[in-house]
Parts: C-alpha cells; sequence; structure tokens
C-alpha cells in the first residue's frame, strides 16, 4: 500500500441480496453497496464505512472487511433484520426485476460519523436518499473529493433535494437511462453538458457492457469495459467500478484529467472481476496486482499507434 | 494520396433514400451502400465501384464520384427506377422503421465485372444477397483482403449462401445483433469466437453510437464512437465506416493487427463526419485531413497514460 493514501469515507447499504441467475439460484448473499464498493476502494486506499446491519449481519463478513483496511467504528448494527433485496436476472444477465426489498433496518438509517472520520479527504456517497447524502456531508469537515451516486427512484421522487446534493458534489457517477432521465436529453453529451451545469464538476456516465464516458467540460474520455466470456452475476458491478476508482483517486490524489482517466480504468478493472463470480467472491479478493495484470489487457484493447502518414500527406 | 494506394473494388447498391428525421423530411437523398461506402473509401484509394442504378439517377451525382477517384466501369444503367428506400427514424435517431422499399432495377441486379476490375487487390462486398457477393468473387483474381457486410435478412433467410460466403472472405463487419443471430450467442465475446470459426480470419461487430469491437482471435480492440453532440441523419454511417476501413486497408497495405486498428479508427472518423449532415453531403466532401483532425479528438478521448506506480507497488 502506498503510504500517501488517504483515507476514503464510503456511505451507503449492506445487505443481503437473493439472486436467481440464469444457471444458478444464491441467497444470503452479502452485497449491498458500500460493501462492493468498500472492497474495491480497499485495494488502494484506507476506507472509512458507514452503514447499517441488523442483528443477523454475519459477523465473519465484517472482520473480512476489517481485515482488508476497512474501519468499521462507523457501522451501526441495530436491532431487527438487515437490509434485503431480491432480483431475477433475465437469461442473458442484462435486464433483472426486482422481486422483494425489505429495507428493514435501512428504512431507519440517518448516517453518524464517528469523530474519527470527519476529516475524510475523500468522501463516497453510495446510492441512498439524498437527504442523508446531504447529512453526510454536513458532518465532514471540507473533503477533497466528493463522489456520488444516485439512481432513477431519487431522480423521479426527489428532484429538489437531490438538486442540493449535486451542488455539494465534484463527481457525480450515474447510469445512461440516469443521465437522460436527470437531463431531459436523451444525446448523452448534451445531457453531461446539461448536468455539469447543476453543480458536479465531473460527471461519469456508465454504460454497462459498453464502458463509461467521463465529461469535465473540457474533454471527454472513452473507456472501455472488458469484453468477457464469462460473465457470471452482474450485481454490484457499478459499486465495484465507483469504489475502486475512488480509493484509486484517494491513494493517488491526483485529481487532474489525466489521473481520473486513470482511476476510471482501475475501476474499470474492478468491475470486470466483479462480474466473473457471485457476490463478492472475487472483489473481496482483489491484489493491486489483479488490477494491474487486468490494466495490461485494457491497455491492449485500447491500443492504436498514432498514424503519422496521415498528416504527413 | 499515397503513391502506393491499391485499387479497392466496391459492391453494393446506389439508391434513393426518402429521409423521415425528426426536424426534417428530405426526399430523393442519393444514398446506397456503395455510395457511401466509395466516397469514404475514396478519401484514402482509388474506388472500382459496381452497382446498378436506373435511368432517373442523376448524372450529377456520377460525375461528382467520378471526380473523387472513383471508377464507374463497373455502373450499370439500366431501363427503370433506381432502387428506393423510404424510411422514419425515431426521435432520438436510434431506430428507425422501413416505410417502403422499392427494389425496382436492384431487383435484377448480376454484378458483371469489367476486365478492368479482375485484379483488384483489395475488395468490399456491401450488403447485397450472399449468392451475388459470391459471384463478384468468382470473378476477381486473387485479391489480398476480402472484406464482406451482411443484415438480418440474408442471415434468417441464407444461411447455406451466407456460410459458403464467409468461407471466402477475411473480415465481416456486422452489427451488434446480426452477431448474435448468426452465432446463436448473446455473449459478444463467445459470438466472436464462434463466427471466426465459420470462415472469417477477423470480425468487426458493430455497436452505433458505442462503437465498436474487433476481434482476430489473437487479440480483442475495443474502438468508440465520438459522442457528439449534434446527430443529423445517421443513414450510411454503417457503409462510411467500412468503406473508409477498406480504403485506408488499401493505402496502407498494412493488414498487421496494428494497422487494423489503424484502419478501425479511420473508419470510426469517417462515420462520424457521415452522421453530421443529411445523406452523402459530409461524406461526398471529406479530405485526409479532415480525418488526421478527427483522428486526433479520438486520441484525445482514448488516451490513458500508463500508471506505472501500481505494478511498482
Amino acid at each position: 500500500m502506498n503510504q500517501k493514501a488517504s483515507a476514503l469515507l464510503i456511505v451507503g447499504s449492506m445487505a443481503f441480496d437473493d439472486l436467481e441467475l440464469p444457471t444458478i439460484a444464491a441467497k444470503n448473499v452479502v452485497g449491498g453497496s458500500a460493501t462492493y464498493s468498500a472492497y474495491a476502494a480497499s485495494v488502494f486506499s484506507p476506507v472509512r464505512l458507514v452503514a447499517i446491519v441488523g442483528e443477523d449481519f454475519p459477523s465473519g463478513d465484517l472482520e473480512a472487511l476489517s481485515r482488508r483496511n476497512v474501519d468499521l467504528a462507523g457501522i451501526e448494527r441495530a436491532s431487527g433484520k438487515t437490509f434485503r433485496w431480491a432480483g431475477r436476472y433475465d437469461t442473458n444477465l442484462v435486464g433483472r426485476v426486482t422481486l422483494e426489498t425489505q429495507l428493514n433496518v435501512f428504512a431507519d438509517f440517518r448516517p453518524k460519523l464517528p469523530k474519527s472520520y470527519v476529516d475524510s479527504p475523500f468522501v463516497l456517497l453510495g446510492n441512498i436518499h439524498p437527504a442523508l447524502q446531504i447529512e453526510v456531508l454536513d458532518q465532514v469537515d471540507s473533503p477533497k473529493l466528493v463522489i456520488a451516486d444516485t439512481m432513477n427512484f431519487w431522480i423521479e421522487g426527489e428532484p429538489e433535494t437531490l438538486a442540493q446534493m449535486l451542488q455539494r458534489i465534484h463527481l457525480l457517477v450515474i447510469n445512461e437511462e440516469e443521465a437522460r432521465q436527470l437531463s431531459g436529453q436523451y444525446n448523452i453529451s448534451r445531457a453531461a453538458r446539461d448536468i455539469l451545469r447543476r453543480g458536479p464538476k465531473a460527471l461519469i456516465v456508465k454504460r454497462g457492457e459498453y464502458g463509461a464516458l467521463y465529461f469535465d467540460g473540457e474533454s471527454t474520455f472513452f473507456a472501455p469495459a472488458y469484453p468477457l466470456e464469462e460473465v457470471v452475476d452482474p450485481t454490484g458491478a457499478g459499486d465495484t467500478f465507483v469504489g475502486a476508482l475512488a480509493g484509486y483517486l484517494a491513494r493517488s490524489g491526483d485529481l487532474s484529467g489525466p489521473g481520473m482517466r486513470r482511476a476510471i480504468m482501475a475501476g474499470s478493472a474492478a468491475a470486470s472481476f466483479c462480474v466473473e463470480a457471485v457476490g463478492t467472491a472475487k472483489v473481496g479478493r482483489l491484489t493491486i496486482s489483479d488490477i494491474s495484470a487486468r490494466l495490461d489487457l485494457f491497455r491492449n484493447l485500447m491500443h492504436v499507434a498514432h498514424d503519422t502518414s496521415l498528416s504527413a500527406s
């Protein structure tokens, strides 16, 4: 681990997922946005986690996070059951339907930061109610970088609170449909221009198997996704992407355009591992050298030698 | 123009398109796969065109092609009307419906190569009946590279003839849905592996605004599409892509993996101009320096500096 890596505060959900995958049904899979993001970020930087779990959440899974340099002082264990999500994926692992959502203890989640978290220089706000995202920001001193995720549910149901949240963050990470919904623009470049006017300095639009686009108003970056032959479980891929990206930035401290591009590639590399196994089986064991090896594959996937003959002719 | 550029034989359709675009309706737009491909290829190499037009096809458009180093000896002007396609695009220019197809003289098209075309070292078989694509190949000596396009219509209706055609080409260029249909595999990497077993040495899977993937069994390349803010008319973008790619290869003669990647980028650059205007208004006037300037934008879009700190840590 780089000595200079800064601490990354992550807030989000911890959950049990019941997954109906095309060939496997897996119950009680430990998941949630905070879990995936924390594991992925911990490859690069120390993580400070804020989340709520119920009495039924396995201690072994908390210990596993702790062994990976994830600080659990901000985990609240409440009486009741852990948040549970049940979903069924289609045969091609592209679409999914929610079969059941049990909020359980998550329904009353009010993130409270331990004193030791207040100076966190990097903050990742997972997809929770934008009012709670703001509450978290109210409790941190003056973070160097705030990254937020959101989803269609809040875009539709909490537009005003979401608008306030957008004014307080640096980087928004959302998927393509959400970018369209938030901006009212179908064209993604126009959608990005609109969203950048609402507060964030930069935007990442996730496109699943088609990769991601990064916009900061000055330049645009097209990041590929790795065309894997074997995708087992896409659950948590987006949270893994943003977690690794945030951890990478907390480690490098380089928030320049080129630094953001490298962080996006680290996120893509981590996400490409995530989907190769059920739940956090792979993302929970990622190492820097795994990421480094996959980044080599990505470099090959993207490499084009400059054709100097065209400008010469 | 590079002195060493080889001649590229292009066979395909020439047509009138009646286009209902979201904000413009344009009738009698000169189009067709051969037209778009020939204009795009002519930026890089001399083109030999094989197609059929009716009595109503404007001489001015043939002259415009001729001025761009497109040899028209293989154009047959038949009695009757030119092929006509009418289509309506949806508001977002993503989907389109065919309103009318009038084959007209195209119904009896049997490509006959002038003697001067027989030695063509590069061949681009546009999307016509696979039996006709084979007839063209029967008339050429021993081309260095044969590129073919096809579509869902032939995959479904002419699987056996298509299978024969695939045995005789080097590079197949199809879109994502067609790759899935042809292979019976949803996963694109697996679809590619299956298709490469059927004959072609290499495969390009076009993904519209998401770019393209290139597979040759040894390496995979993920080419972006340029995230344009203004798309006016997507008609002919795929034909422009493959035309520029083929012309680029005829010019460079470099069929190595890196050479193919550069050709794909030239195709992407040309296609990004095509969609900026109705019909061939832009692709009919493209220059090497236009392409070169857009390739600079693409390089910026794809650039990531190598992070040596990861492997060092």
